[in-house]
């Protein structure tokens, strides 16, 4: 595949090295497979490049993604390519150390981290796992999402995934894929397969 | 995400447990992106299983997708999940000695050696990256192709990728994903982005 040429050239002022290094905002929506699965795979090449990457897994249950988890870490420990740094509201999040009595107030203490973050610029590379969900539930103020991720700073790249991304949220994005679903192996009434659902 | 229940049970004397072990075939196609992306990120699963992989890039340029192809690399020589073997057509495939006279021939000679580790079931997890277009532009017939993943011995998963996958591939497969181009940032006269694009 040819690495693309720009359609039109933006009256911006900027240059293409300027372009180049801009921050990226992805969404990978709609209710097809692969959402979550190509974000890890963008995470890749971030790694790659040797950018630090942060995940940020907003489900209720810890043990989903867990092939997907253990590879990063594999691959942020090794040595080459950068560090990973996986956190799960399975769990608790790692940096709440007292009970957490709602699934709504686990997701706002994820996203009071990811501003954290972004403000210190922590990561290069965002996954935000399955974010759309309390957005779309009202939990977390899309407004104020939309507001942190277009004013963060430096070249912070961020990916969320998840059904039902709100239309602000994909007004803001710079790259916004719909995984659509056309056959699905559970339609056949097979149940999730080891090594390809988990 | 629930592990997600069958909608419906199929009548066809299987149990669950051999249904869970029967081989995907897998099509990520449309214009959007993530569709090798996507297909990364489920090898991801499959190194974490254990299984041997085998990538198949059916492409020219053999530039593209260092950075998953590196991270794959690494994965597999990290002792841990399983061994990663890595073809590009782009190098002139590694097993053909001789010159290749034409990415349609190059494109050929992929498919008889993945023909040659189906049937040695050399690998568990496959990814065919970019295969539709040799099959699209009647390189490669499709009809044969059905007929060995139809065919093929024991529990051995493959996913294709590309845009254009024809009819009779999406007809057999298990899984289809149509990848939906919303919004993309050459769109807006961006180049493609370093960790990003590639």
């Amino acid at each position: 595949m040819p690495k693309g040429v720009a359609e039109n050239v933006p009256d911006d002022g900027l240059t293409t090295r300027q372009r180049r290094t801009q921050p990226v905002t992805a969404v990978h929506t709609g209710p097809g497979k692969g959402k979550s699965t190509a974000a890890f795979g963008m995470a890749l090449r971030a790694w790659n490049q040797g950018w630090p990457i942060g995940v940020f897994q907003f489900v209720k249950s810890a043990k989903w993604k867990v092939g997907e988890e253990n590879a990063l870490r594999v691959l942020g420990e090794s040595g080459q390519g950068g560090p990973v740094a996986w956190h799960k509201m399975g769990s608790g999040w790692s940096w709440v150390q007292r009970d957490i009595e709602s699934s709504e107030e686990a997701a706002r203490e994820g996203w009071e981290q990811v501003k954290r973050d972004l403000a210190a610029e922590t990561y290069r590379f965002y996954v935000l796992d399955e974010f759309t969900y309390p957005l779309h539930w009202g939990w977390i103020d899309v407004a104020e999402v939309v507001e942190v991720l277009r004013e963060r700073p430096g070249s912070q790249h961020v990916v969320v995934t998840g059904r039902y991304a709100p239309e602000p949220l994909l007004e803001l994005a710079d790259l916004v894929t719909e995984m659509t679903k056309v056959k699905h192996p559970m339609d056949a009434g097979r149940k999730g397969q080891r090594g390809i659902e988990w």
